[in-house]
């Protein structure tokens, strides 16, 4: 049945009837294989299978470790944790009719986008599973390889195999962040009809279970299929492959994780931001009517777009991002601990899956440390959420950092150098303040309480020009001192290494690089919590949404206001976090990358020398493409909101009893045409990303081969991976930090500074809240996954390269 | 006597009276000696003086080499021609009373302002020159320099004295480039009213002649140092210097001329946007009132801004990027004759010298092909001025092909390798050809009539907000071909030098890099036309205000209008031009770096090994660097525009007969604010881009020293140089083209195109101008000098990195 009868009918209130499906959602109704097959399994029979599963699971964790079988034990235990917060939250009520409707038209456009933009990734996946396989079938194997029974076609099907498990799991995380957050917006809206506490405590706990499930989803992975492969390949048997040349096996799923995580967060990105983009030019530039308010037509599709956007696309997200470095970290132990020759160097390998094991459960203890008052009937006060929020995280960092320091006494204590695992707690720490300041300097920049945001706020007083010309001043500076404190980390993290005293037969030190890797470690040893509190965010907005749209009286609005404010800090003070971690994480992926070059090639590659006229071009190839994939990234948003300003035009213009109420918007149209758009745009970034290093490296290649210059793809390929992760860090700072800091400073105006809302000051600051969506919402946390996607995927490619 | 007193006059009609001075420009009448002793000198004796100096330069030039006559006759020969152009431009009549009057209250704030800004410059190139001074004092010198005669004081004061003269010339170029347009201005207005081709060709001609003494006093004032240190040194005679060592102490003179084209681009760049910006926010887009409308108070700044900004800032731009190359491909030639060693290699090194008087020669032509048609007294219909510059262009560039190919087999045959002049030759062409490309490529992205503007402008349709984000995109877009084609023409021009059959002793090809300095060479082969074509702009810029604002009739404003439009196109293309030629110097400058570490270090120094974390980190801070100075510089334009919003509308508030043309405005105020406050404003971005590298590279060469890390300083300043210059050249092309796609989107709605003047449409794409003006007018062109500078810094602060 169309919308549109609806509307035939004229002259309705508001929400009298239930808002119907959107039928351009419907019309496509795909739904992959495996979402039907696993809907389609009865719950008795689902609960033998994964009774099976876990027996299986915990058999090859015993043959291997006992360090995966307290992996497992763990994340079996999170898993349950977070199956009870659902329960918990779900249990919660979904208010009165009129917030349940509003609700359900969102779950339906997540749901239906969600199922359709999956479906495309998933072909592309399967497409590129294929190109692998055949490129590793095609390749040449070392004669190590050979003899440890690892022949072409092992490889071949163990990479393609990593790669199509990491892109289900990443789709999973997506799609558990979607599912989550859909369910506990209306929940967030009714409780916070109660107590603002408790309303709270339902974001906390939804984010806090696809937080969980995330990160337990990367940590298991990588240990189930490290577990595999150890006891199918005969690991450490005489004659067989060697346990520290294990985890290279890894890097497709790492590579799968980063590949779904790019066209998740691109797709998503696009949306979200070209919804509110377009809803907020007409709306409240042109219109003057609030946010989220129903007679927008583009409102929908708006807190639609923040489920597609910022929780499925986050998920995956932070899933890419820590199988990356784990997988990264357990590359470089296994090197150090091969060249150190220590003797059980499964501590050194294993070290990251325990860190993350420690993170599930602090950050569990943190997250449940964030509980009702005892009275929550009565209406308590408001008391500030940041304060709760920031409560728990200093619960979960003091026991990280208590952790951190166990294991690593666990875990990397050696009788060649006893007190290397002291060092290594330091680089722990190293990562951990690191992390810490991230996120101090991202406030600093996009609070409205300090400094900066003000003097965007008071720019915006002398128009649209200068407002634009203050905040893209604001991002680019914002570069400055986050660049300082990751060179000292690095630095600082390296040195320590380098002197822990582990040293290779020759007597030089060796644990630099590990070093760094043991930092990037700390600073997401409280990925769990700091992605509840990223979660948090978009499910508070959606409540603050459903809020004003089911029209709650005032108080309602404070509580769920307040909680959108919070939410806003702590999205853009994770994307710090975020962007911190993948500068880290990406100088471990280039170390690896170099290990697996030499390893392909059979000959020592140790130096990417930038004075050679061809490496400095794919130097500045790399650098070139982060500012190509930006400006594609964001013109799709640009091109999309201008197709919903249209249409939001046009419905205001041939109905015009929308401005009284008297009209109900059509909806469904505003949330079909995001949803064709995010899907036709997002292909281009993404294959401009994915082609273009293999394309660079195969043609150097070539180059390379008829001008006598043996791995000169590699090194080429080499240039590009380090120009770009460095161009991406900074791109990725401005985009985020100058969107929200534009973001805030119309939040400052409308707390009623400079003229308060309606002011022309009111009209500037949301031109650059507008021009700031793109930046901070589609371009800035692509680049984040751009920048790991780019290390994975020439790891896996790096046989085109040779 | 101060303006006030007009004012209180009241009800003045518009220019009734002449506008008086600029009381608050004139109170600090600041003149630097040696303008004050030039101008002082009687003419009689200036002509001694003159022919003193021109006999004693060619005495120097007979004792060193014929080349360097030659290379004197034609530059000596082109300031003859400049004298005649001027003289010729001067000759023009200043049209009506009410025009010279606005033009001389135009010159008054020029030449003041000029006076201030290099007063403070030159105390800080002082100081800068006593800090070299003393670091190279105590620095140490290689046997080889000491056994030559070379011992560490007379090398800092060669050093010292190049850095002086480098300055010096850069100012004077600077001064010259500012001179010559305040006093066309008024002239082109005049002729307007004739005949569009009569103003078109006082245009021309006044900026042909700033363009042949800015590139002649390049090639002069190296040449002449050349000959100087040749005769001096006594080169070349037993157990002296080589002279294949010479151009390594040329490089001070390199160094001083960015030094003051830095400052006098981000104080000029600063001066001439905040006056701008500031002018159309209120004036514009709040009391709707047209560009260079005389009620408007800030309108005589932002033409004084003209001169200032992009008259004498691009004079002194281009006077140091012709100086930059011209070194660092005489070091290249230097090197590789000594490699080959081939019997004369004075040809080698002087060959940038040559081709540069070669382009005095062409573009001298190309200039006067430019006249007025017979019957320059009837009034012609309007010919597009664009077909008459580009049929210049062609019979610049055509020549420009013939001379090059003539001086690679005048100087760069050897009996060696007798076809190596050919690969050079085509070197040339590659050269040639990428600059055209360039062109083409600028003018494709910010042209109206090609589809990326188009597009930028239908967005403007639906608010300021996607006018923003479709500009940020386009600019961001706009990056990838200038890449692929620099990545281009730096393969295939190091391929045809590899190939030249040039050899080392050992047999293995050393012209790779000499190549692309050809390359670069050919790039640059019409670099006195192109300024031309680029002082033209603001000329024509400057004539349309004057005529706006001494209210000419609609014809005269015709005429102007199409320069004006012509202009902004060749602005736009020439920051392509200038853009692609810095990127090409800039990879010789490297090599220049690394030859002049290798020489001060006594080893080796081949490689910049980006996989050490120290040298990677270099590379970060390099590109955050560049990060900074763009934010820097943009918000210092965003504040001083605050400042005369705040300024305007007080005025506008204060005196309402303004609008109504009853009182005058204040114009000396306007021009008192952004003097000041663009002096202030300059120095921070400035300070940042000269010490950043010293600090850097001393910072790594301690840390080096106490880790054991020989050489760390050079190497990691040299990955802060590469990868500044990477992520230089993509913000700038970024910069350059938003802002020029933005002001001709601009454009194309004012023509008539979506709504026309005064829609919304036009308002927000007037915002997108007023973003893109401080983009691609001070943070753009500054990065150009900046990515030099950065070159020419660390070259001479070598010795403090090791």
């Amino acid at each position: 049945m169309m919308m549109g009868d609806d509307i035939e009918n004229g002259n309705l209130g508001p929400y009298q009837d239930r808002p119907r499906t959107f039928p351009n959602m419907r019309s496509k109704p795909y739904t992959p294989l495996i979402f039907r097959i696993l809907m389609g399994i009865n719950v008795r029979v689902l609960v033998i299978l994964l009774l099976l599963v876990f027996g299986y699971v915990f058999y090859i964790g015993a043959s291997t470790s006992p360090i995966i079988v307290f992996v497992f034990s763990v994340c079996i235990v999170s898993f349950l944790l977070s199956i009870y917060l659902t329960k918990w939250v779900l249990s919660k009520d979904e208010g009165p009719p009129e917030m349940s409707q509003i609700s359900e038209a969102i779950r339906d456009g997540a749901e239906g986008f969600f199922r359709t933009q999956y479906g495309t990734i998933s072909k592309m996946a399967l497409l590129l599973a294929l190109v692998i396989l055949s490129i590793y079938l095609f390749r040449n194997t070392t004669p190590q390889q050979e003899s440890s029974g690892l022949g072409r076609a092992t490889s071949a099907y163990i990479t393609v195999a990593a790669f199509l498990l990491g892109a289900l799991c990443s789709g999973v995380a997506g799609y558990v962040g979607m599912w989550v957050s859909v369910r506990a917006n209306v929940r967030v809206s009714s409780a916070a009809r109660r107590s603002a506490r408790e309303a709270l405590q339902v974001a906390v706990r939804a984010g806090g279970f696809s937080a969980l499930v995330v990160v337990g989803m990367a940590v298991i992975g990588i240990a189930i299929l490290y577990a595999t492969f150890y006891v199918w390949l005969g690991v450490d048997s005489p004659g067989s492959m060697k346990v520290t040349d294990l985890p290279l096996l890894l890097v497709g799923y790492g590579f799968g994780a980063s590949f779904v995580a790019l066209f998740a967060q691109l797709g998503g990105g696009i949306y979200t931001k070209a919804a509110d983009v377009g809803a907020d030019l007409v709306g409240k530039v042109e219109q003057g009517i609030p946010e989220d308010d129903p007679r927008n037509p583009a409102v929908i599709a708006d807190l639609v777009g923040d489920n597609v956007g910022d929780c499925a696309a986050r998920g995956a997200d932070l899933f890419e991002s820590i199988a990356a470095e784990i997988i990264s970290a357990m590359i470089l132990g296994g090197t150090m601990a091969q060249r150190c020759k220590i003797e059980d160097p499964s501590g050194f390998i294993l070290f990251p899956l325990v860190v993350h094991s420690f993170d599930l459960v602090v950050s569990s203890i943190g997250i449940l440390s964030i509980r009702s008052t005892r009275d929550s009937s009565v209406k308590a006060p408001i008391e500030d959420p940041m304060t709760i929020l920031q409560k728990g995280y200093s619960v979960t960092i003091v026991l990280a950092i208590l952790t951190f320091a166990g294991s690593t006494r666990w875990l990397l204590y050696t009788e060649q150098a006893p007190s290397a695992w002291l060092n290594f707690a330091l680089c722990g720490l190293v990562g951990i303040i690191t992390a810490y300041v991230f996120v101090w300097i991202t406030k600093y920049y996009t609070d409205y309480k300090h400094e900066p945001v003000r003097t965007l706020a008071l720019s915006s007083s002398t128009g649209h020009g200068t407002n634009i010309i203050a905040g893209v001043s604001l991002g680019l500076e914002s570069t400055a001192l986050p660049v300082l404190v990751i060179s000292i980390s690095i630095i600082s993290a390296f040195w320590l290494g380098h002197t822990s005293g582990l040293v290779d037969e020759t007597g030089s030190p060796t644990g630099g690089l590990f070093g760094t890797a043991v930092a990037t470690m700390g600073m997401l040893s409280t990925a769990a919590y700091i992605l509840t509190m990223d979660m948090f965010g978009p499910i508070a907005d959606n409540a603050g949404g459903i809020v004003e749209m089911s029209q709650q009286p005032e108080s309602v609005r404070e509580i769920t206001d307040v909680l959108d404010a919070v939410g806003n800090t702590t999205k853009a003070t994770t994307k710090g976090f975020a962007i911190g971690s993948a500068a880290l994480a990406s100088f471990l992926l280039f170390s690896a990358y170099m290990d697996e070059v030499a390893s392909f090639a059979h000959e020592s590659f140790k130096q990417v020398d930038i004075a050679i006229p061809e490496v400095f071009i794919g130097g500045l190839l790399g650098s070139m493409l982060i500012f190509l994939f930006s400006a594609w990234a964001c013109a799709a948003v640009g091109r999309t909101a201008q197709e919903v300003v249209k249409e939001v035009r046009r419905q205001f213009i041939e109905r015009p009893g929308i401005m009284d109420y008297k009209e109900k918007p059509d909806y469904g149209r505003c949330v079909a045409i995001v949803a064709s758009a995010s899907l036709r745009e997002m292909i281009k970034p993404g294959a401009l990303a994915i082609v273009s290093p293999i394309v660079v490296g195969f043609l150097f290649r070539v180059l390379g081969h008829y001008t006598g210059h043996p791995l000169l793809g590699a090194k080429v390929v080499a240039a590009l991976l380090m120009f770009a992760t460095v161009s991406g860090i900074l791109m990725a700072l401005f985009l985020n930090t100058a969107g929200g800091a534009w973001d805030n400073a119309k939040k400052y105006i409308e707390t009623g500074a400079l003229g308060g809302k309606g002011s022309d000051s009111h009209k500037a600051a949301v031109t650059g809240d507008t021009v700031g969506d793109p930046f901070k919402d589609t371009a800035g946390p692509s680049l984040h996954v751009l920048i790991k996607m780019l290390a994975t995927i020439t790891l896996v490619m790096a046989p085109v390269f040779l």
